[in-house]
């Protein structure tokens, strides 16, 4: 496995990769690798020759200092993750190779950008569509893989690629679970263990939302209520946003549910002393019952 | 010579080129075609096996939409001359293809983007940015080529390409003049006869400057009053601007100029009866005597 460490490399090797005719699938991440990742490397090594791995925090995309300083870093746990899932390249830049002196063009998300976490995190997005334009022109590959868990994130990133004519195919990954529900997140690593416990509920509260409508519940404001009784069973859990949405267009769904609709959260987990400024930040969605409405008569 | 019109047959045929190692060449241009485009054709030819010239009139560069009503189209004899220049591939594509329902991610011009033309035409940088984007991630070309008179767009797009780690060699072309010194642009088909032989007073300006220089004047103030001077000979000439900047970053030039300043001009050649609405703006630029800088003692 090699690391490569420039842009102007990583765009050689994907030239030879081309030049012979075989595919590269391009994983990126923000490392603090977890069996999420990995299962998005197995989605890319079913679509490709070789799956490359980028591992690059970027500061852009973190609209509080305090967060990016938090993020979890593990380099020598990720290479080795790597390594064994059989990954053939990890391309791990340093800040200034991805934002050169003076870099100031950016790529800016459009309308799918500003509800739920584009709300909640200004300017998020734009340093998302801009890093990931960045990776995409660098590693030039065929297919790139981005996880489900991070919804709209997937949606900004499908619609940048349409818009700009992005010559890449993209793939979501389905959202890895601990046992207990909790989904698979690098920010998981920053709970304390009463948190950890406490986090299912954000799994719980999409479980039960998705059995109502399984059995005929359709008022949205019915299935928000439900939602919320659910996360606050958690004492340390504060809602950031609970909202039910268009899964295409991320419009606020309508009063009356009257498709497979997309139910978005976002909770803080706060520390023991309840200070929501130390709180780790989870999202997690889930689409409600596509069975359900595709069974409708409608 | 082939007419495109999709993105992506236009990313097939790039694949095939690239697959069979031969290099492509991209003009873009938005039609109205003069030497000076065929020139940029040359230039691509010298660096590639074969050229692209792309033409699309694209709408989110002009800021207002009587310039875009206005602006030339010449779609029979711009194909004539592509022909008659040895052009390949001609890519014409739709404004539905390039800006697809729903588009609305968009590359940010930065620093570079906000005097000159960009302070006179609001958006319109981030309209070039934007297009030039989506044209270069459709034709994928390993060679691009612009005009030097749009000197400010060329500087904005090679930003760009380095900022967003585009792998293509941006190549600028010298500014095309006819015998008077007006340089060749589409807008002075717009031109009556009186403004085009009015129009002169640029080149002229440019010149009296340089000359100025060569002679050793150093004094900005001084170099743009006597551009100012050769300018309002022209009854029919309205200054947009007449600045002097450092080449590199486009900021304003020092009062005493220190080394190779760039002179830059927007003009407005009006109509007869002086209404400003109706005028047809000009732009042209020199770099003021390197020569004379590079004999300086410092």
């Amino acid at each position: 496995m090699d690391v490569v460490r420039t842009n102007r490399e990583l765009q050689q090797r994907s030239d030879a990769m081309r030049a012979s005719g075989r595919r590269v699938a391009l994983v990126p991440t923000m490392g603090a690798l977890h069996e999420g990742h990995l299962s998005l490397v197995a989605e890319g090594r079913a679509r490709a020759d070789e799956v490359w791995v980028s591992i690059f925090v970027n500061p852009t995309q973190f609209n509080e200092a305090s967060d990016l300083d938090a993020y979890p870093r593990t380099w020598e746990a990720d290479l080795a993750a790597c390594e064994a899932a059989g990954v053939d390249l990890v391309f791990a830049p340093t800040v200034s190779e991805m934002y050169p002196d003076g870099a100031d063009t950016t790529v800016q998300a459009g309308a799918l950008s500003r509800p739920l976490c584009g709300s909640a995190r200004p300017g998020h997005f734009d340093g998302v569509t801009t890093i990931v334009s960045k990776l995409l022109l660098a590693a030039k590959p065929h297919v790139a893989v981005f996880g489900e868990k991070d919804f709209q994130q997937l949606a900004v990133i499908r619609r940048m690629v349409c818009d700009l004519n992005f010559d890449v195919e993209v793939i979501g990954g389905a959202t890895i679970r601990e046992p207990d529900g909790l989904a698979l997140s690098s920010r998981n690593l920053r709970l304390d263990a009463e948190a950890r416990a406490q986090a299912v509920v954000l799994a719980r509260a999409l479980e039960a939302a998705d059995d109502a409508v399984a059995s005929g519940e359709r008022e949205a404001e019915t299935i928000l209520a439900l939602v919320r009784r659910e996360i606050e069973k958690a004492p340390r859990a504060v809602i950031d946003y609970a909202e039910l949405r268009d899964p295409d267009s991320l419009e606020p769904a309508p009063a009356r549910l009257e498709g497979p609709t997309l139910l978005a959260l976002a909770v803080l987990l706060t520390p023991a002393d309840g200070d929501t400024d130390d709180a780790v930040r989870l999202i997690d969605n889930r689409m409600l019952c596509a069975h359900a409405f595709a069974e409708d008569p409608r």
